[in-house]
């Protein structure tokens, strides 16, 4: 988990960052029965207790192990149980089997999280620089664990035939439906992209480096319900000169015929959210739909996904902590755009790109270094983050990324065109 | 779930029957948290939850909407969740995906478990005679899950790394080693067979009929830890001529190296069981080995497993409510035998003979109809019971069956051998 | 293979003997091109060539090899490609992989069982008594090969979608459609089985033993292909009560409608066949049908699949040479019966046995001695032979086997009843 | 299969193009038998034969039934079953099951090759401009088809244990190891990539665009055989740390340990070609390795993959027909280089660049506009040749593609590192 030079990590407030971030995560699970939070419902998926200790775990190892004189672990154990995929930390419980994991309970779980807590910021004082990028990068990790805490909680809810809610519905603004998509065009042109040196960053999102963008347009708002139901109903899912090979063989295999977590029942198309069934709303940004699908959708408009640094060249003069993003525990989703063009929250935007290093791309060195550049294969970029992704997580240059046929993320589709 | 025809259900006992029936499967799942009890740690096996709600489920459809005008389902949801497999009753969910069942909780299920027995002891004294079987049928169905509750929580634990225990473990009366197998000898018989039409017994265990026994020897004592563990040490697992080339495509595939649960740990066999992991018992039987493993062993040994009418007729003159059977929650386990042979408890005994039909078998019409019929293929008989069977569910006409490679049931072996 | 002993194998024409069976082989196999021989079609089924070769191995290696000083194997490399599952005979070419082995061709595996033939026809005089029996044992093991060798070559071109005929139509005379089922009832009786000492025989067909059977009426004919359809246009493959429990397992995840090679085409009922596809003859016996198929139908014919037993006590007076077996090479295929009742021949029936040894069976000694029961688990019992039967090679107490989802073999249904 | 417009398609040498390419085609496949052209060794490979009726079928699809009044198929039934993935073009033969195609023999495709062959040549000279630009289009098509044709071929000997050799070895020229490898240095430069309109391209390698190279070194030759071999000894596939993660899992469950073809015996390594099995080479480039391969050995080795844009930019100024490419049939493979640094045959090299459509890229109408552009997602890009793919077929532009996990092509390695 190697993140590029942080220089304020001295801040005298990263005590409260990490109080800050360790709380929302808490709050998250608050509705979840013990039950609840130790299933896991897919392979993909991780539970919720999984998330909770995962995230400590992270903290008591590369920080208070590795940086606090005499410290002992909470239990001895779990380092075999919540470590993911550090090779370089040892052996580990098989990822598919982190369901069977009833104990320790979530109590327990808490009582880890409240040990690693009082531990971390009774040493946060004296801790070194280094330790103390550690724990900002930690938070970093938190949050990105606390995205997945909710899509892993909206799926695992999901499969339950008794579809329950798991928070009640937000109140909703009426909104008028979205206008037909504004295109914005930009000729050929060379642009900086990659994560600028200023505060925090993941190793994948750097070397800042230049790029050559061609002439294209750029959609001024993300795809709508309403206009997926249509791609249905113009028998999208059936057509397979809209789809990849890949896409094709996995709507065929899988029997895909709408967005994750769509039933149409009694006419009328529905979805499956955290606060339940209920009917989808047309004006809302398209969300649960795989690259595949986001792919055919594109080919279908006359379109084409744009590329990663098409959308960053765009989104860069945008404000990060716009939109709608996570702010507290609750029924968050996709919401109709009120206001002008925005580029971050909703939905994380697939894009056209292939995961891949940059130039000039260096894993860093130990077990944190194992962080994101294994995983350059076979996976395509998303940008922009989601309704799901704590506020103030995501910037222009941070790298999202999932294989083609995932969709349990809150995942959506803004189009461009060649020019 | 037929049952042959059983004149005493008009017994003013039923109630005390169906209060000591269901109270046991509520201290057996005391120990376990809301998480223990709704993971399914494998296909074969269901969480505890789920054998809670199905066998009252059982209760609640074939007795009380069945028999009592004007009851109302407690949960109309319910019926969709917790049938098994009764065709005839309609729709129900994935058996492979009852462990995505997080609501309603454990508490909740507790809840339909009392609001159902009231119901049914409140109607109890006006039931007709038809109905009162049906709710001794659910009181033996009850046992038989009582028996896979124990294993499949057995089964649960196993798989967490930690290994916790369910149970603390019994008090060990020291008892020697077993001597040598003694071997009774039978000449050709025709002898009766199957349930005689006195007291309770599955349509599978009927018609009571004659069948021809060949000259044969059975031995008196089951196969111990300590025999086992000779055979493992003589390559057994390892010889391709002991085994049933189905046996043998098994082994190689999922590597099977010695029963289930064994573990060899500095120099040491040991096993998982209700109490944690310990050492094994050389002179305790050995258990949880498929079919494949019972029949290897017996070539192994120059002997051959029984049929299941060898084993009745000699198990028909001995005490079915004998030996080492689930009286109560705790850590049951297969004990040395302190004393002269015993049929029943301890370990269910794989038989050669395939679960298939007697003469004259004819499952009876409806719904429960599909108990046992439906399960004659490719399975092997067990008798005897073991020491996680209710004691008073077996009988000498009993036949438990399961696919050759299963082995999470308390499972051993009891030699025979052609005269 | 191990054979019980047969006293006439000293008869002058076992040379006469050989030379027929092995002719017979490459008169079957006269249609192929070098490609229909080598394709392996499934798992289950053999390239044709593979059956040449590995008959062939069978009598190098277990006559020429251990009882003719001096023999020099033809090719070193071909025991490990054609020798099947005798694991004493060494490693050996993966099952499923039979298919790759375009080398030998088939000219040169033809060379192959001439210079056998050659050498075995040249030793046949001098050989001592055991090497004239494996030479017998090696006749029958051929001949087992040879149905298989023409079902194996019949699925093979029904996976070719342009459906090639085999052989030509073999002349059809008219005979008219069979009357109801007839009942031949037998009271409760202890009757002999098994082979009886003379002749030849398998393994598993003795010891020759008493067996009791339940009073139960036998049907005087197999079920016909109109019958069939009667039970296919009932909704007999929708209907879950029919089912054995893993019978309709298979069905929902195979898709299964219909008998194998039948296909409804304009209206009709189509097979596909030795000759090419045509309609079905409602009059014939149906064939390719699984156990679980048969099992269903009896069920709802309200009726069962008879015993082994009863099947073999009521064929033990009928002669075993005629009917409708395998004469010559052509488009073979059950035939409507213009005569009374027959045991022998058009189809192999399913028995409700599951095949496990008889009281006193024992595996001869050797690598021969793998033949028969390391299969006695999962598997059923057929009787009777079928068309594809070299004439001669079954008899009243011949049991075939197969799995109960297999039903590329002729297989067909006999009715019985309880009494 | 769409080409970019290619202006010389007028050329009178059409038909010797023409006759050239299909005569290579049958050259090839001279050594077959027809089981050696029909069988399918893995799902990734298909039969000779159906190489062969394939490429003719492009050929009588797209120009003769499309541009020649009333000419008549072949045979009706031949476009089920050698149609490969032309959605548009119909129901198809399914891809796994085209080794099941026995009939019609090879004998029968040649005689379809042959008719084509007559009526294509006939109609050449009245055919419109399209109709010969699609014969142009078929004559690159059915060359792909030629590597490929080698390539499978290779693969099914490779399945045979007698690992019979298809041709006899070629003469080889002693020649010095390589020395170290060279870096050829460039700063970051916008380079022009993309086919240039001039000649025949397929449709994914354009539109001819900018593209912005970053600084970096190249390496001037590629990895070779003793490089691998020092990779293996130094524990470079069981170092997880070189690998991404996907194919960490690709290593772990497949059980990878060296190069498709390699065998360590009697101390030594050895591969099987087209010559049979022989010791490596050690100064000729490695081949069969996979992305994942090629991607951790140049972790291992401090470097990285190139971009594809950064390899057409260095072989830009290469000549494209030299090198050790397909001339005539024979045992081709990868050699040692005597001379210079080249670009073009021996191995495909692995780039690290997604195969992802160019800035303007837009699918041809119809049929043949299936071509290239389903492919584009899940596949990496290799350039250059290999000793398999015809003279004259590759480019400085051309694009070829495969998963990262295939390797059964001759697909190599060349290094690369950011400045």
């Amino acid at each position: 988990m190697a993140a590029l030079p942080e220089p304020k990590t001295g801040d005298p407030s990263l005590g409260e960052r990490y109080r800050h971030v360790r709380g929302l995560s808490e709050a998250l699970v608050a509705p979840l029965s013990d039950a609840d939070a130790t299933v896991q419902s897919m392979d993909d998926a991780s539970p919720a207790k999984w998330h909770l200790a995962h995230t400590t775990w992270f903290f008591e190892t590369f920080v208070l192990r590795d940086h606090v004189a005499g410290y002992q672990r909470h239990d001895e154990r779990f380092p075999f149980l919540f470590n993911s995929y550090y090779e370089a930390e040892g052996r580990r419980h098989a990822r598919a089997r982190r369901g069977m994991i009833t104990r320790p309970t979530l109590d327990e779980v808490h009582g880890y999280r409240a040990a690693v807590d009082a531990a971390l910021l009774d040493a946060l004082p004296k801790l070194p620089e280094a330790a103390r990028e550690l724990v900002a990068l930690g938070c970093h990790h938190e949050e990105q664990h606390q995205e997945l805490l909710v899509t892993d909680m909206l799926h695992l809810f999901g499969e339950n035939p008794l579809e329950p809610a798991i928070w009640p519905a937000a109140r909703k603004v009426p909104v008028a439906m979205p206008g037909p998509i504004g295109w914005n065009e930009r000729g050929e042109s060379v642009v900086e992209v990659g994560h600028a040196g200023e505060g925090f960053a993941f190793d994948c999102e750097g070397p800042r480096h230049r790029a050559l963008l061609a002439p294209h347009a750029l959609a001024d708002r993300t795809v709508t319900n309403g206009e997926w139901a249509a791609f249905i109903a113009d028998g999208g899912y059936a057509t397979p000169r809209w789809w990849l090979a890949d896409g094709w063989a996995w709507v065929q295999r899988e029997g895909v015929g709408a967005p994750l977590y769509w039933e149409h029942r009694d006419g009328l198309w529905t979805r499956f959210g955290l606060d339940g069934r209920r009917a989808i709303d047309p004006a809302a940004p398209v969300t649960h739909v795989s690259f595949y699908e986001a792919d055919a959708y594109a080919s279908w408009a006359g379109a084409r996904l744009p590329t990663e640094f098409e959308w960053e060249a765009a989104a860069a003069s945008h404000d990060p902590v716009g939109g709608n993003q996570l702010d507290r525990a609750g029924a968050v989703e996709p919401r109709p755009a009120s206001e002008g063009p925005a580029f971050f929250g909703d939905v994380w935007e697939w894009t056209g790109s292939a995961f891949r290093p940059y130039p000039g791309f260096r894993p860093v060195e130990g077990a944190v270094g194992e962080y994101n550049g294994k995983f350059m294969s076979g996976q395509f970029v998303l940008r922009g983050g989601s309704c799901a992704t704590p506020r103030g997580h995501a910037r222009a240059s941070y790298r999202n990324f999932f294989y083609p046929h995932q969709r349990w993320q809150f995942t959506g589709v803004r189009l461009a065109k060649d020019l």
